[in-house]
């Protein structure tokens, strides 16, 4: 197999990721919008270059079509596209591990008010938008415009929060919270649409059956994952004494991907499950640690492997934008009303917050779509049920939603510290 | 793209990998020995099975033409593949980590008439036993074999002198520089078989043009590398602050060899060079930090992504072989015959090292094959220059001179010890 196109686009990829990453921290913007932008570049450079890079990235068998070098074009792009698909599923299980089932049972009510608002209104919008706008959508299309809309991206939100030195104010605690279930509620939608995109027409029943084993492998996994979790842990820590810590979390994030696509949900649900019950199973290991040894936390060990990976997964979305779509009137208008709903949306959810909290601050703080939502917007592509306008339409409804979000936050923020200094 | 086979497949390797580095633990075995006989049994377990799994390994194409999901099992072996030959990449770039221009000057002479020896004595020893067997073989077979017999595994005679608390003793010195110097040359032999191999016929005049390419290679390296990893290095820590001594590395391990690759040298002689360079640059930052930042060192970075695919390129050199191969009485005789030369040129090698150090205990020290052997071996099986049989022989003599070793320098030292103590 000749390795060699793999390793020069590794290489010049690696080297344009890090470039971009100075021009987000001076546009002071979050390194995953330089590395979606660079992708589009890329990706669309090919076209002027007579070398569509999108279309190969999309079907390496066309690629292969064309006769010189075919078969390494063809292998190029199939190990890009599964680099690019692990880099999702380690994404979504680091996503996992921040999180955990004891804080979700922690935020309770508010939280999950919040986080069920925030999916069924921007999606309801978005659903009345599409018939105003006479846009024909499966309902396939539809729940899965839905997921990508209700993906909260908590990171963005957390690191403004955590330069307002906020964190610890109950709004942050809603809006962290309400992200995690926003994440899961998103996952359970995927489920769906991943079931009926699989069987090629639906039924209430289907969709039904799909929710119930979604439901399932959820609970089975809170009940019995956080067992095998620790049980796993302790045997292999103690199997292999050197890498056990990294490689069975390792094993355990794949082997729960598996068995979700298995059972007809997606990959990054499954990610995302093992990371949720490997949590609570570390914190006792870290806490008793002192900071001597930062190295044995799960997600210290899995950080160089998501810190290449991740990218590559951002900048493979990026180039499955044609530019074409993006530039077309109704693509635009799709895009800025899909935005508008999506930050209507989750202000209106901001409301669940009850009164004892800023629910304008909650509001804005839950608008940022994310690294989620680009996994989501990926695994739909996959699938086959979003349209090249739909997908072009929502990364910019993610850039937007992303760009808007810190200034508003700062905002609300500053506007709640002065009117709480002179309420006193 | 189905990824289902390929998280499976990793799921069921990760936990695999984990339960035999208990056993090798318990045999006091390095893991590489482990992992490379769960690849033997992993593969030949197919062949029982009727899934030939090393068939799939070593030609995807034709797992292709097998009928059900041959598209999903093409991609897996596609990916499986291409992540072993990263790992083996990692690999060398760690073995390069490890040295340094400046390291392999301060041995000097001494290392370098072992090193010498080294790989010529063993090579001469085995062909003459295919002269005296009459084994047939090209002259690409022959280099090939060359630098597989050359290639000292620096890393179970370090440890063993670790444990011997040896380190700092001449012996020591010599057989550790020697070691760099083996890999070095081994390098440039393959750097040759592998021009031969593409070429398809050759002449001396080709043999002197590669060889002159491989040290024009390795001089502009030595020469122009240290220089463009330094200024690469301080540029793109400036640009990605928090990810460019991770990302940096990795994209010069990848871009080296990939220019390896493009002046028709094998990838691994440009990962192995990036490495020699980056140790040199990284070395003042490391010893200016003190040990509250242990993970600041590109080896400590780098050490999650190599632990992940160093054993998945293990497991695969082990899936290529055949146990129908071993078995056969020829091969056998071969693995016996080619071992003895390995031991008896390497002892040899050892008489190099002049009066001021224990010849034996230098000669013995130099005797394991191991990781770059092996990536020596899966370059040549990747070049079609080696044989079913040749392969299956050669990976015995890795097993058998890495078993040895051990007790062997363990009791070289113990003698020497107490010889030292009558003596004064």
């Amino acid at each position: 197999m000749n390795l060699s196109p793999l390793l020069l686009l590794l290489t010049v990829l690696l080297l344009a990721i890090m470039s971009m990453r100075w021009v987000s921290d001076r546009l002071d913007q979050p390194s995953v919008l330089g590395e979606l932008l660079l992708g589009v570049a890329i990706g669309n450079v090919g076209v002027w270059l007579g070398y569509p890079f999108f279309e190969i990235v999309m079907n390496p068998a066309a690629a292969a079509a064309t006769p010189e070098s075919s078969e390494a074009a063809s292998h190029t792009a199939t190990i890009f596209h599964a680099l690019a698909e692990l880099g999702a599923i380690l994404l979504l299980f680091s996503a996992g591990l921040e999180s955990s089932v004891t804080r979700m049972k922690q935020v309770g009510g508010q939280a999950m008010s919040v986080a069920a608002v925030g999916v069924i209104a921007p999606f309801a919008l978005a659903y009345i938008t599409c018939i105003v706008l006479h846009e024909q959508m499966s309902i396939a299309g539809h729940l899965f415009l839905a997921a990508t809309l209700s993906a909260t991206s908590v990171g963005i939100t957390a690191s403004v929060l955590k330069d307002l030195r906020v964190l610890g104010r109950r709004e942050s605690e809603v809006i962290l919270g309400a992200a995690v279930i926003d994440d899961v509620l998103g996952l359970v939608l995927l489920a769906v649409v991943s079931r009926i995109a699989a069987t090629a027409g639906f039924s209430i029943w289907q969709i039904a059956a799909t929710l119930g084993t979604a439901i399932l492998f959820v609970g089975a996994v809170i009940l019995l994952g956080e067992r095998i979790a620790a049980r796993g842990t302790s045997l292999f820590r103690k199997l292999d004494r050197s890498n056990g810590l990294f490689l069975f979390p390792l094993a355990l994030a794949f082997g729960f991907a598996w068995l979700a696509e298995s059972i007809g949900l997606a990959a990054i649900v499954g990610a995302f499950a093992a990371g949720l019950v490997l949590t609570d199973q570390m914190t006792p290991a870290t806490t008793t640690s002192t900071d001597d040894e930062p190295t044995t936390t799960v997600s210290h060990l899995l950080a160089p492997l998501e810190r290449f990976l991740a990218p590559i997964f951002f900048l493979y979305v990026g180039m499955q934008v044609n530019v074409s779509y993006v530039l077309d009137a109704r693509t635009l208008a799709l895009a800025l009303l899909f935005t508008v709903c999506a930050i209507i949306g989750k202000l209106v959810a901001g409301l669940a917050a009850g009164r004892c909290a800023d629910r304008l601050a909650v509001g804005i703080g839950m608008v940022p779509r994310g690294e989620v939502g680009l996994v989501f917007l990926g695994v739909g592509r996959g699938l086959g049920v979003v349209s090249d306008s739909l997908f072009a339409a929502l990364l910019v409804v993610v850039f937007a939603t992303t760009v808007i979000t810190p200034p508003l936050l700062k905002w609300a923020f500053r506007d709640q510290r002065t009117s709480q200094t002179t309420t006193p």
